[in-house]
């Protein structure tokens, strides 16, 4: 018997993909069907509801559930859920009961097909101002909520694709049924999920080794979803994640995986997001450092950790909220602001602009900053950057955690 | 409102100490009861009663919870408890329904009252073998077990002594609701225990600190009970301790502490016991090292870790399973085996005996071993010695941990 937390709000994950027959002619209706195109917020969603990732949602949100997860963080049926799961569109067409094909834009793919059960409008400001705490069009979050479609569309979803992400990133990719047979199969029970969008140096090394200690396992898992200018490839971040984990890991005690999710920069809302999949992956905690999931200065660095106070029961997944996290030379060692008693001097800080600057130009990295393994692979990947593309590197670089 | 865990088995302390004018009668009849000397592992029990720390028994344990406690880990009545809690005396005369004064052998003091309720042998074999899984003489805590009275003596009791800890320890003596006091003022709601009755060096303050990392604090516990030859006295320990929390550590992240109890060694199910009055303190979680509790090679390093698996909501309060930690040169910090993947050269690990001999013979410590300031306070201890005193160190300092 599974030894792992339950899905969210259900036995067993709800996985919304079609397989073999059931797909094929699934699949052959919808080329008849209208198309609706999706963003790729709207991809990352359905090849995530697919998984079971969003256990136990059958598809995308009504109304009163969009209400109430803005107002209340649950579904009108009382189930928490903190981030409405939404999708949109400007096409007037398009009716209730009516079944579409949703197309990814980007590919002109085909990903599911969904049976419109309602179309309405919402108050996008509203979702900005509960969902992101701001209306500022400079939070990519909210740049993305208020530019959407001018309706949503609700309905449950057959999902058809898987994306292409098994194809592109391989055994990286796990879906949630695969990452819990990969645990059970291991015998563990608890695991804590490392979120992560970028290569890992000393103090994130730290922050999985902490719940090592602790836990049976930890899952270093990176989105694989929509990148920003200035981020590292996933294929660069999961091979220089690859090489810290051979060289300063115990064996099996960390798996390494991807997740199809865009980020959504909502800070602590984004924070308690990642817990409820994380818990429909198996795992029992998740690592929540200083400012989860946020972007400029929007969020407190510890509204990501209090909001789970404010939860209650919502989720089986709990936080490890660990602080800031650095090499500082008194205490010899890794220390974070919780444990470090010393002075900033003492610290080893560094920004991630001023390491790609270091890195693109091929000077040294202060020691202890990070591992030697890890800073060769990054090094080869921004010297074969064109210098164009270090610039962008350099200016957009620095905004998001 | 409090938001520390709840006293084990009960909504608040059952403290069975007598104050004022109470006790003030009750010393008075006492004098002039028949009087029953107890040792000093009774005594440190009889203290633990007084302050709550037993919460929720009221006095010693009768033969029906005896023989559940050790064949169960649970009184007769379905409360969890690992090791019996009992009195025992030689005393042929003492009968049931008569009241006794409890006098420490050692002072003299009458140090409680109580009414026995029922006098009873006990298979003492069977006490070892369920709860120190051996009976063998060289183990201590058999040792006093099977030395100890003909008869035990159950029935509530009256504690009219503090042991004498708060006027030989000051302000590092507390109580279980003076530690709930502390927490609840702080508002921490998370607390690890770190059992100590040794000095702290780098790989106790690295469990210490991957307890603050997680936890609102932490509280370094020291057993300020009987001490075997060898052993570091309770002030220099406080002191190495004091200098290493003022130097390594944040304000208000930690609480050192104290608590009346003698050492019984029983590895698995002293640690049990261990987290058992952690609750009552208002601890959280309890650290559980390598062989915690244990003495020898009696028990299997983890045998304290798996037997939290065995009792189920026994507890409120978790363990935190922690393997073995030192300094790493390859991983060039603190880590321990389930996360430092190098070799035994690459690590720093010293016994406790050769610790002894490089401290009184004043030779170097290898660096990141322990903390400058810790091994200053130890070399000046050891100093003190005289020559005879370091033999017995040498001899007997090595066996417990």
């Amino acid at each position: 018997m599974s030894k792992l937390v339950p899905p969210h709000g259900s036995k067993k994950l709800k996985i919304l993909t079609l397989n073999g027959s059931e797909r094929k002619s699934k699949l052959k209706k919808a080329e008849s069907l209208p198309k609706l195109m999706c963003s790729s917020r709207e991809f990352g969603d359905v090849v995530m509801l697919g998984i079971g990732g969003f256990t136990p949602l059958d598809g995308f949100m009504n109304r009163e559930d969009w209400q109430s997860v803005c107002d209340n963080m649950t579904m009108k049926n009382g189930l928490f859920w903190p981030i409405p799961i939404t999708l949109s569109t400007n096409d007037k067409t398009i009716k209730e009961d009516q079944e579409v094909a949703i197309v990814y834009e980007k590919t002109n793919e085909i990903i599911a097909t969904m049976m419109i059960t309602e179309k309405y409008t919402i108050d996008r400001e509203h979702e900005c101002n509960t969902v992101y705490k701001t209306t500022d069009m400079e939070h990519p979050g909210v740049a993305l909520v208020m530019s959407q479609g001018e309706y949503n569309l609700a309905g449950p979803i057959k999902v058809l694709s898987d994306g292409g992400f098994p194809s592109q990133y391989g055994s990286l990719y796990m879906t949630p049924s695969e990452t819990r047979a990969y645990f059970d199969n291991k015998g563990w029970s608890t695991i804590a999920a490392f979120q992560t969008r970028n290569p890992m140096h000393r103090s994130h090394e730290y922050l999985a080794k902490i719940a090592i200690e602790i836990c049976d396992g930890v899952m270093i898992h990176s989105t694989l979803g929509e990148l920003k200018l200035g981020d590292i490839p996933a294929e660069v971040r999961s091979e220089a994640i690859s090489t810290l984990i051979e060289n300063y890991f115990v064996d099996n005690t960390v798996l390494q995986s991807g997740y199809p999710l865009d980020m959504r920069y909502a800070g602590p809302r984004e924070a308690l997001l990642h817990a409820l999949f994380r818990q429909n992956y198996g795992c029992s905690h998740l690592i929540v450092g200083r400012d989860h999931a946020g972007v400029g200065d929007y969020y407190g660095p510890f509204d990501a950790h209090n909001i789970f106070d404010e939860i209650d029961d919502g989720l089986v997944t709990k936080p490890l909220k660990i602080d800031w996290t650095f090499w500082c030379n008194k205490c010899a060692g890794m220390s974070s602001m919780k444990t470090c008693p010393h002075s900033h001097e003492d610290r080893l800080l560094l920004s991630g602009s001023k390491l790609r600057h270091l890195l693109s130009e091929n000077l040294d990295v202060p020691d202890n900053f990070s591992r030697p393994e890890v800073l060769e692979i990054l090094r080869k990947y921004y010297s074969g950057l064109k210098d164009s593309e270090k610039v962008k590197v350099e200016l957009k670089g620095h905004s998001a955690k």
